[in-house]
């Protein structure tokens, strides 16, 4: 027995997403089958309008309603300073926090070589052409990228490439150590270290 | 800042799927942003034609093109015989494998009394109609239910529901023991009472 072509498109669609294996989408598909129709449309008209009902903020390139975003245009937030992540995700998990009342930049990647990903494959010229412009006057950068090889070598070259163009500029690593509920007899020797650097008194 | 409402409807339809937590609904959502506007259409189309493209075997329950399915349809099959399987994947799954060369009942589900529910929300009923039937003279029905607690009830209960109806039906069981590649060491007891009970001569 063949498959119905149906099924099969679907199953293909969902095999497409990251992390997704053959089985996975089969089940989601054979799953989907159970649904109400309404169902379906609803998540075909999300799917349709996820990119032509967005955009992308010509100064921080994050994805939002509007351009700018909500959050360069909210002149409450203190426009001296911003926080530079490789992803959207990152802008929502650190808004989720809510401390942070600065303004953000999304690179939408990270340097990695391995994977054939350069400077010029990022958002970078637009952060360095933010910290150029006219108008308001950058004081702080915070390289918020992951603490993985890739994330720290992005901020490495970031902070060099910042401060041949404003050595003035005040240029912050996020800080790095041991996360909330972690174990010390379980963590690795490169969260151990950065703990340690990144002591602070009480 | 509020996530967009484009990107927030479609983590809200990846969420509903089974298995699928919060945050791995956001980074499918996230990385589908990446993806080309025409992709994200193909995979719209699929999930509207999942069901209307689609057909219940009125016969076997299978879900197919055509009603009756292609395989009830076929009349080099052996239709004597009837598997009975619990999802339209399992039957994809035997079919893959190319050995068995009858029909095949879907139940769409099992007997799980903890779930509420019981013989009558599974196409069971259609089962029975198939072997009091005039015309083809079913002689063999198998019972293929997964080996889970719920499968062996199910295959009980059909099986005694079955004997009722025609005493001289030859029922069996799917064979249970050891898969290929597993370690009798690591197998577990019932695994291991039935592999000895469904032992075979050599």
């Amino acid at each position: 027995m063949k498959t119905p072509k149906a099924i099969e498109n679907l199953i293909n669609s969902f095999e497409k997403l990251p992390g997704m294996g053959h089985k996975s989408a089969q089940r989601l598909t054979f799953y989907l089958l159970h649904v109400p129709q309404t169902q379906l449309d609803s998540f075909a008209e999300s799917l349709k309008n996820l990119k032509t009902k967005t955009l992308f903020c010509s100064n921080c390139m994050m994805i939002d309603e509007t351009d700018p975003c909500s959050i360069c245009s909210d002149s409450s937030r203190d426009q001296n300073i911003i926080c530079v992540v490789e992803d959207p995700v990152d802008v929502l998990a650190l808004e989720k926090g809510g401390t942070y009342k600065g303004l953000y930049h999304v690179l939408h990647g990270k340097i990695d070589p391995l994977n054939n990903i350069g400077p010029d494959e990022i958002y970078l010229e637009q952060l360095f052409q933010r910290v150029k412009g006219e108008g308001v006057r950058v004081k702080e950068i915070i390289l918020a990228t992951n603490p993985t090889m890739e994330g720290e070598a992005t901020a490495m070259y970031i902070a060099k490439q910042l401060k041949a163009i404003n050595p003035e500029l005040k240029i912050t690593r996020i800080g790095r150590g041991l996360p909330i509920g972690a174990d010390i007899e379980y963590a690795d020797d490169m969260t151990l270290k950065n703990a340690m650097e990144g002591r602070s008194e009480i």
